[in-house]
C-alpha cells in the first residue's frame, strides 16, 4: 500500500529569475514569498492552505503544473501510467509524467508521513 | 477595502467531455468527480483540501489556470492590473486575465463570505 495526494502546484515562468516571477504572484495571490532558494525556486508560504506553491524559472514557454506527492514514487508513477499517465522524464527527485488530457504534472516524494493528512488516499 | 484568495485551479482539457478529463484527474489525484454539469465543467470535491478544481472542456491547448474568488471583482481586477496582469476577456461570471509571466488566471466572484477564511487578504 502507498499514499499521494495533491502537494499543490508550480507556477513556471519562461526566463524569467524566481523574484521576479514571484513579485507578482505573490502579491496576486497574498502568499508571502520565501525569495530565490539559489536553485530557480521561489516558494510561497501556502502553508495555511496546505499547499506547496512555488515560482520556477523554466526555458519552455510559461505554465502552471500540478505537483502530486507520495510516500512511494515508483508505485505512484506505475498507477498514473496504469491511468492512461506517460512518463516524459526523471529529475533529480521528480518524475515528469504527461496526462491523457494532455498536462503536464510532477510526481514527487512526500516530505512528511502522508497518512491521515487531509485529502491522502491510500492506494491497495 | 475588499477581499481575496487563491479559489483553486481548473483543469483545461483540449476537446474532452467533461467526463472523460474528469475520469483521469479524479483518479490521478483522488478525488471524486460530481460529474459533468452541463456546462462544459465536472468538479472533483475537494472540499477536504478548501480548493475549488474543475475540469473544464476548452477549444485551446490543454493547461491549468488557476481561479482568484474576491468579494469585488472590479477592485480585485483593478489591483491586479496595477501589478501588471491584463484584462483578456470578461466571462458571465469571471474575468480572464494574463500575468506578466505569461500565464492566464481568472478573477471569479466568491461563493460565501471570505473575511476570516484561511489565506484571504483583506486589500485596503
Amino acid at each position: 500500500m502507498h499514499h499521494s495526494r495533491l502537494a499543490g502546484f508550480i507556477i513556471d515562468c519562461k526566463d524569467t529569475p524566481p523574484d521576479e516571477g514571484a513579485r507578482f504572484w505573490s502579491a496576486a495571490l497574498g502568499l508571502l514569498s520565501k525569495g530565490d532558494d539559489g536553485h530557480g525556486y521561489a516558494e510561497l508560504d501556502a502553508s495555511k492552505r496546505d499547499l506547496r506553491i512555488e515560482v520556477q524559472n523554466v526555458m519552455h514557454e510559461s505554465r502552471v503544473h500540478l505537483d502530486i506527492e507520495t510516500d512511494n514514487q515508483a508505485a505512484e508513477v506505475a498507477r498514473l501510467e496504469k491511468l492512461g499517465a506517460t512518463r516524459v522524464a526523471n529529475g533529480a527527485r521528480w518524475v515528469v509524467m504527461q496526462a491523457p488530457t494532455g498536462q503536464r504534472f510532477c510526481v514527487i516524494n512526500a516530505r512528511v508521513a502522508l497518512a491521515g493528512l487531509p485529502g491522502v488516499t491510500a492506494w491497495p
